[in-house]
C-alpha cells in the first residue's frame, strides 16, 4: 500500500461533469490499494468572482476577510468531490484547513505553511478512510483565523501534505499534458518533457510558466517530493519533476519560457556615486515594486542611466516612488523613460552549467532575426533577455529551433 | 450601551448594493453606542444553487458533506459585510460557527444548538470590536465537523446568540414590513401587526407563514428574547414578537395563515379494532411521513374510514408505507383515496382561549361561501380546516373580513 497525493486544479473540477470524469482516476488509485490524499481547488472562475466582489467593496481590503471569502470556493469543491466519491462506494470525507489543522503564518492572502498536524488524518485512514479530500489553498493562523496561501496555493498544499505524509508521489492534475519545451500555442512542435529537474522547474515557474506555483516547486525540492504534472482528461504519463540525479540525459536547454507582463523603466541621467543604486532600489522596494532585471550604463560625465524591468501593472507605482526619491533629494535624475511594449524570453537548462556557448547561441539566433536585446540577465541555469514585445513569437520559435527542442524529443 | 442582535436574510444581502443599503441600519445602531452581533444568511439563491449541486450527485447524500457545501454561502456574506462595515470605519470582523464556537448536536443538516461559548466574542468586544458578523445557519459538532441548522436556521442562530448574550433585542430584518394578519397578496387590506405573542407566532410559523423559522420562535419564547421582524429596505417599526403580558389589547384572532402544500389521503374500509390507528400511524411514521390532521369516521359494519393530511410531496411515500402495512397484514383496507387539490387554512389568536364562538364564526363564514370543510383540527389558540384548493383565496378573504382584521387595525 502506497500513500499518494493527487491535486486537481480549477479547470479539472469546473463542473459536476468534469468532477465526475476525474473521479475515475481517483478510483483507480484506490483500487490499487493506495491511501489517497486529494487536494482540490475551487471550481474554475469561482475564486476570480469572489475576488471581484472583494475589490468592488474596497481596493484596500482587510486580507483576513479576503481569506474568509475566497477560501469558500475550495470548501465547496471538497464537499462535492467527497459526495461523488461516496456515490462510487469510496470511503471519502472532506477536510478544511482548520480541521486538519494546516497551520500557517498570519500573512493573510499570502500565508506560508508552518506545520501540518497529520494525526487526525492518519487516525481516519487507520479507521478505513480511503480518500481524504482536502480543500486546497487554505490554512489556519495561530489566532484561529482562516488564511490562504496565494494564487495557485493548492499546489503548495499538495506538496506540503506529500512531504508531511512521506507520500510516494504527488500528482498535480491540470489541463495540460505536462511541462513543455515551450508554449505549444506559439511553437506547435513544442515537446512534452518526460522529466525535468526541480531547479529547472523552479526557474520556469518563476519566469511565468503557469503550470505550478513557484513555492510548491521549492517545497518539493527541499523535501524531495516526487512531483508529477499530468492532464486530468487524458491518460498520458505527464512530466516528472525530480532530482537532477534521476535524469539520465541532461539537456543543455530544457525549456524556453516568456512573459508579456514586463515593462522597462530607464532612469536617465542619474549621478553615479556610491550608494546611488542602493538609494534608488530602496525607494522601489518601499513601494513593493517587484524589480526583475537591472542594468546600468555609465556615461563619461559622471551621469549614468539605470534601466530595470518590473511587472507592467507596477510601472505607475514605480514612477511615483522614484519621483518621491527625487523630491526627498535622495537622488536626482534628468527624466524617466518607460517602455511597456517589451517581453522577457528565458532559456532554462541544467546542462548550461557544464556547457559553454549557450548564451552565444541565444544572442546569435536573435541577432540573425534582427531582434534587438534590450536587457540581459543570467543565473547558473538560465538566461533571460528583454526584447520588443512584437518579436516575442518569432524569438521563441527561433530559439526553440536553434536549441533543437522540437527535434530532440520527437 | 446596549447589546443588540441584528439578522439579515438572503434577500437583504442578495447583492453588494443591497448589502450596502442595509449597512446604514447597522451603522445607526453602532453610532447609538450599541455592541452589535450581526447574523447573516447566504446571498439569496446561493443556498438553493448549492443544494441543487448536492442533489444532482445523489438524492441519498452524506449530510455531513451537505453541511460543508451549503454552509459556504454564509461565510461569503459574512466576509463581504465585514469588509463593507470596515470601509465605513466600523471595527467589524466575521466569525464562522466553529470560530465562536457554536456547538450543536451532530444531526447534520438539521442540527440543534447545544451551547454557545461567548468568551471569544466578549473578549473581542472588550478590545474594541463594534460589530461581530456571524455566519448564520451553521455550527460545529463535538467531532469537529460543520453542521447546519435546517432551512431558515439563521433566525435560530440570531435568537440563540441574543439569549446567550442577554441582548436587549433581536431584530430580524427581512423583505416584508413585519407579521401581517394574512398574506397581503391575497387580501390587500391585510394589516401589519404591531405586536404578536410568542404562542401565536409559533402557530403561524409552523402553519406555513415563512417569516420566521419555527425553532427560532420556540427559542425566543423559552428565553424571553424580544424579537422584532422588520423590513431591511424601509424604516417601519416592524412587528414585535413578545410575551402575551406585553400585549394590552389581545385580538381574538390575530392572523390567518394557509398552506397549499397539503394533501388528503383517505384509507377506506379499514377494520375498526383497538390498536388499528396505532398500527397505521406506526407505518406512516416509519416512512417519515409528516402527518398533520387526522379524522376517523366509523361506519356501522365495523369498518372505518381514516383520513389524514400530509405534505403533497409525501403522498407517494405514504401510499407505499400503507401498502406495506397491508402486505405485512398489520391492517387491512379496501382502498386508498388521494386528494392533492386541497389547502389548509388556519386562524390563530390567543383571544380564543377566553372567547367562545370563534369556531362557529369560522364555519358559518365558510358555509355562507359554499366552501365545504373536509377536515378540522384545533388547538387552544388555533383552528385549521382543509378545503378544496380552488377556494383558498376566497376562504382567506372571507375569514379576514369576518374577523374584522382589515378594519380593526386600519
Amino acid at each position: 500500500m502506497s500513500r499518494l497525493v493527487m491535486k486537481f486544479g480549477g479547470t479539472s473540477v469546473a463542473s459536476l461533469s468534469k468532477m465526475r470524469s476525474v473521479t475515475s482516476k481517483i478510483q483507480k488509485e484506490v483500487e490499487n490499494g493506495n491511501q489517497v490524499i486529494l487536494v482540490v481547488s475551487a471550481m474554475a472562475g469561482t475564486t476570480d468572482e469572489l475576488i471581484g466582489k472583494v475589490t468592488q467593496i474596497s481596493p484596500l481590503y482587510d486580507a483576513r476577510e479576503y481569506d474568509v471569502i475566497v477560501s469558500s470556493g475550495e470548501n465547496v469543491s471538497a464537499g462535492l468531490i467527497a459526495l461523488l466519491l461516496q456515490s462510487m462506494g469510496i470511503n471519502a470525507r472532506s477536510w478544511q484547513g482548520w480541521q486538519i489543522p494546516m497551520k500557517t503564518t498570519d500573512d493573510h492572502s499570502n500565508a506560508r505553511i508552518k506545520e501540518i498536524n497529520i494525526k487526525n488524518l492518519q487516525e481516519k485512514f487507520f479507521l478505513g478512510m480511503q480518500v481524504a479530500v482536502i480543500a486546497g489553498f487554505q490554512g489556519i493562523s495561530d489566532n484561529g483565523r482562516i488564511t490562504t496561501l496565494g494564487r495557485g496555493g493548492s499546489d503548495t498544499t499538495a506538496v506540503a501534505l506529500a512531504a508531511a505524509f512521506g507520500a510516494h508521489r504527488c500528482d498535480i492534475y491540470t489541463d495540460v499534458d505536462g511541462v513543455f519545451t515551450t508554449d505549444p500555442k506559439i511553437t506547435p512542435n513544442a515537446q512534452k518533457l518526460e522529466r525535468i529537474s526541480y531547479e529547472e522547474m523552479l526557474e520556469l515557474a518563476s519566469l511565468g510558466a503557469k503550470v505550478l506555483q513557484t513555492r510548491s516547486v521549492e517545497l518539493a525540492m527541499n523535501y524531495k517530493v516526487k512531483l508529477r504534472v499530468l492532464n486530468s482528461f487524458t491518460n498520458g504519463s505527464g512530466t516528472l519533476v525530480c532530482d537532477e540525479e534521476d535524469i539520465m540525459e541532461k539537456s543543455i536547454v530544457s525549456g524556453i519560457t516568456f512573459s508579456r507582463d514586463e515593462a522597462k523603466v530607464t532612469i536617465v541621467g542619474i549621478r553615479d556615486k556610491p550608494g546611488m543604486a542602493g538609494s534608488v532600489f530602496h525607494y522601489l522596494s518601499q513601494a513593493n515594486i517587484n524589480v526583475d532585471m537591472i542594468i546600468q550604463n555609465i556615461s563619461e560625465d559622471g551621469l549614468a542611466d539605470v534601466t530595470f524591468s518590473c511587472p507592467t501593472s507596477q510601472v505607475n507605482a514605480a514612477r511615483k516612488s522614484l519621483e518621491k526619491g527625487k523630491a526627498d533629494k535622495a537622488f536626482n535624475y534628468a527624466k524617466l523613460v518607460e517602455d511597456k511594449q517589451v517581453a522577457k524570453i528565458s532559456i532554462v537548462g541544467i546542462g548550461m552549467r557544464s556547457h559553454s556557448g549557450v548564451a552565444q547561441t541565444m544572442f546569435k539566433t536573435l541577432g540573425e532575426e534582427n531582434i534587438n536585446i534590450k536587457v540581459i540577465s543570467t543565473s547558473e541555469i538560465k538566461i533571460s533577455v528583454l526584447v520588443d514585445g512584437k518579436y516575442l513569437e518569432l524569438a521563441v520559435q527561433a530559439l526553440h529551433e536553434a536549441f533543437e527542442l522540437g527535434r530532440a524529443l520527437a
